[in-house]
């Protein structure tokens, strides 16, 4: 009979878990060498956790199934949590796999040992430390089959050395999946007369209502009843592009979020949550949803999103009604000093056939939504937890999941320096992604909050904690150090013309995009009462408002 | 009244915590921007929370008292969770304070939501979520004593974002410390008994006791009664060098520890827990105490070993023994060819007064002990809690604490890249850390391991999950791209130059020594059975347990 690893992996092959994105220790070393008994399995080598995790996030967001992680212990989790966080937030199908001592060591209180199933709850419901070699692969089946809910989630495996290494292991089959529920008839109906109803009235998408059979249905009820359709502010995963119905995000700031949502009296939530602020501000409510608003459920993230909206398309008769669909349409080829906003330009002017854009630029990606809507059909995968560090990562995994696509991953500066390391596995795996990091020499959002949140006295102090000017960073030694083909860029031109490079030659590249701050034409002392008096809008911020709130 | 963070940073720079080291985000901005009121306050920041903790965990180590984290809810605490560790297990004081959301804005479930209280026990044993403004202060101040212990320890205080911008904070007065407790006289008593029936008798000393009073105390036991004086393989900070009594540490391999061990009778602890193995192998004993041997506490964690130790010296009526001192003698130039051998051979030659050796270079390390013995007094911080990514950060640390003295940080190119962020803290600060970065591109380490373990089918997918060669990475290029001097040495010669270079210039450096691995001498596929049958030991495996185990 074979070891606990050996027959772990072939359990996690046939329950078709393919990918494992790794950082071992001595702990998982059986896991390792039981990897060449197992030619299903692909093993992707991190230099840190971060960067397994969020490329585990993202493969299974593209992938559509999960991938599994392979992590040292109790601190192998800790590098790794941030972006599982992600992945738990974005209802993501991840088996997180994280060695532990031996069952007998743990006693000894070694260096290493620590209680790793309470930092694993943090990020997963399903957590268990498998006991035996005899039951582990039935754990690892249960795994496989919590991860994939419905809803996705993280579901974490703690594998002790010894059950890895004990002989005796059964594997197990593949775990049968329930069916996703449709929404019951009582609440169809109800929502039906909603719409019937008439009004100003919202449909928020989020989760599986952002792919395109979801989209097209409620392209049809949007298209007939004049709904507006509005995406939650950061999806898991957005198809888009000339074709698909053009659906609206939810801005990152309240203030601009709330402008969005006015005068709605009714906003149906399918695999979305009711809108609520990222952060509190001191007198702020967080709760977005405006007064005489009412929210009311279609869908929920247990449930079938794109079935419930298809009923509901029956519900109201409108299965043969023409959504409108995105025109194609592409910016201009941007020239001069480049800036935030013309990095986004050329993103949609060159932008090709099925990419997927990763993005966590932060306050440089406010333009690419506006700046790509009519771009060729384009997924994108954004921050769904807030935890920085995700771009990179995410981009790694969509890439092993897609080989056919090309992924284009948007980073701040600040951002991208959390899993930095992803570049090395990029380079590693020859992976077709184009990096773009904005480089602005500072955490730039952090300047707009330390404003918003009304905190006083941003001396000299306060302000360098938001600088990353001392030294400045140079992304393109960084990226040629980690094996990844780097070029900077100053003006459009040479931007459009790295892009243009990168996307034609095969294998990872990196562009170091030198951009002032996309706030920098704001007087940021003067946002917070920017903010409160919308109606006298300085033209940038006007322009920005337009730009974000255009689908 | 001021608000919380103002009081907050005002209390803590009262109770003498004067650094903080930061990562924030939106729910910090009130403590960033009160630093501008608090003078006495230095605000280090970093691009990664895991550069944050090790830094206070180095600075700590050598400060002798805490200092500040600042970290971004949840997730941030997840990135910094594996230095948290390692300052756990050296009972290393961190003051860690943690941003959460406003109250009120918990109940929404917002992105950045996640349960703190669950990760921070991993490494805290004080815990706590101000609940308002007004006891804000009070429980800074019970964060401070908690930290200080004794022993050492990471408390963690949460910090919703409204206690830290609401009005209404009272200042609270610095804590009183409780003095560490002495060994009682029956203990003493005890085992100078054991001391004076003779016999072969080994002490075993950590924590505190491997500073210098300590060490001249044990020292005049072991002169005058012939106990060999060991330190625990992993010490928080060890002073060592000319005129300190040699100190041998305990191996990381189980199977030298063993040799080292074998034999004695009594083992008498100090501030250390009796000896285990790292990790547990098939077939093997994790405990390290030899068959036949006792071990005899003399003082715990929670105790005062240098007093403890001195009380003994007066039982044994040995207070004017002479200690054995380690005389000054250096290693010669190395020359030829760049082997880890030769970079610790010239770090011998070249150490400086007062410098402070922070060793994470794993395999490449195993030679600095006995090249390092006879060099001017040192101090050396190690990787207590084992969880890779350490050393740079704890050199950040270090030179803050100490900006007078050279850092040398020794790390492997494996562990370098989980923390690698931390060289711009380093640039920012314009540090004295020379960085040595032992490039063998490979995991190097896990190579042993994955024999050690007896993992079998060690085939090219196994192989290549310890393989950093595909791509080599570039640690000039990476070291100058965050604003460190940095260059490569191939041979002792240009390592020696680059060595006194550095040493000599301000501010931070790299030297990427290209080195083959440590254990490339030995067959690899043979170790298990050669650590087996340690009487026919091969030249290699023999001289390096000839030089670990030399003090």
């Amino acid at each position: 009979m074979p070891n606990g690893a050996h027959a772990l992996l072939q359990t996690l092959a046939d329950a078709g878990v393919e990918v494992c994105f790794s950082n071992p220790g001595t702990s998982e070393m059986h896991f390792v060498a039981a990897l060449d008994h197992e030619p299903r399995m692909r093993a992707v080598l991190t230099l840190f956790e971060g960067v397994a995790t969020g490329a585990a996030d993202g493969y299974a967001r593209m992938a559509g199934k999960p991938a599994a992680t392979l992590l040292h212990l109790g601190c192998g989790l800790g590098n790794g949590l941030a972006n599982l966080h992600n992945a738990r937030k974005g209802k993501v199908p991840v088996v997180n796999i994280v060695g532990d001592h031996a069952t007998s060591h743990v006693k000894y209180d070694a260096q290493l040992q620590s209680d790793i199933e309470t930092v694993a709850r943090n990020c997963s419901t399903w957590v268990r430390t498998s006991a035996s070699t005899d039951q582990l692969c039935q754990d690892a089946a249960e795994a496989v089959a919590a991860s994939m809910g419905p809803p996705g989630q993280v579901a974490t495996l703690i594998l002790p050395a010894d059950v890895s290494w004990g002989a005796g292991a059964n594997p197990a089959p593949p775990p049968v999946l329930p069916p996703r529920e449709v929404a019951q008839d009582a609440v169809i109906a109800a929502i039906a007369q909603v719409v019937q109803g008439g009004g100003k009235i919202a449909m928020l998408l989020g989760g599986q209502a952002l792919r395109e059979p979801a989209l097209l249905a409620a392209g049809k009820v949007a298209a007939r009843f004049g709904v507006k359709l509005f995406a939650e502010v950061f999806p898991t995963r957005i198809e888009r592009g000339a074709g698909l119905p053009p659906v609206e995000r939810i801005a990152y700031l309240a203030e601009l979020a709330a402008v969005q949502l006015a005068g709605y009296q009714h906003l149906i939530l399918v695999d979305a949550k009711s809108p609520v602020s990222f952060f509190a501000y001191p007198g702020k409510a967080s709760d977005l949803l405006p007064d005489g608003c009412t929210a009311h459920v279609l869908s929920s993230a247990q449930q079938d999103a794109e079935s419930s909206l298809q009923r509901l398309c029956n519900e109201l008769a409108c299965d043969d009604a023409q959504a409108v669909l995105q025109i194609a349409a592409r910016p201009g080829r941007p020239i001069g000093r480049l800036t935030a906003e013309k990095v986004c330009k050329a993103i949609g002017h060159l932008l090709p056939e099925r990419a997927i854009l990763v993005d966590e630029a932060q306050t440089s990606g406010v333009f690419l939504p506006s700046l790509t809507a009519g771009a060729p059909r384009h997924d994108v995968l954004t921050l769904t937890g807030g935890a920085i560090g995700q771009g990179l990562p995410n981009a790694v995994g969509a890439a092993i999941a897609c080989p056919d696509r090309p992924v284009i991953a948007l980073a701040g500066d600040g951002s991208a320096m959390y899993t930095i390391q992803a570049l090395w596995t990029m380079a590693r795996e020859r992976l077709n992604v184009t990096n773009i990091i904005f480089n602005n020499a500072s955490y730039a959002i952090l300047n707009v909050e330390l404003q918003r949140v009304g905190a006083s006295g941003d001396g000299d102090k306060a302000r360098s904690q938001l600088d990353l000017s001392q030294p400045g960073i140079d992304f393109v030694q960084l990226g040629n150090s980690l094996g990844v083909h780097s070029v900077r860029a100053q003006t459009a031109e040479e931007f459009c013309i790295a892009l243009e490079n990168a996307l034609r030659s095969p294998g990872p590249h990196l562009i170091e995009a030198v951009v002032p701050s996309a706030f920098s034409g704001l007087k940021l002392r003067l946002l917070p009462s920017l903010l409160g008096s919308l109606g006298k809008l300085p033209r940038p911020l006007a322009r920005l408002i337009k730009r974000k709130v255009a689908p």
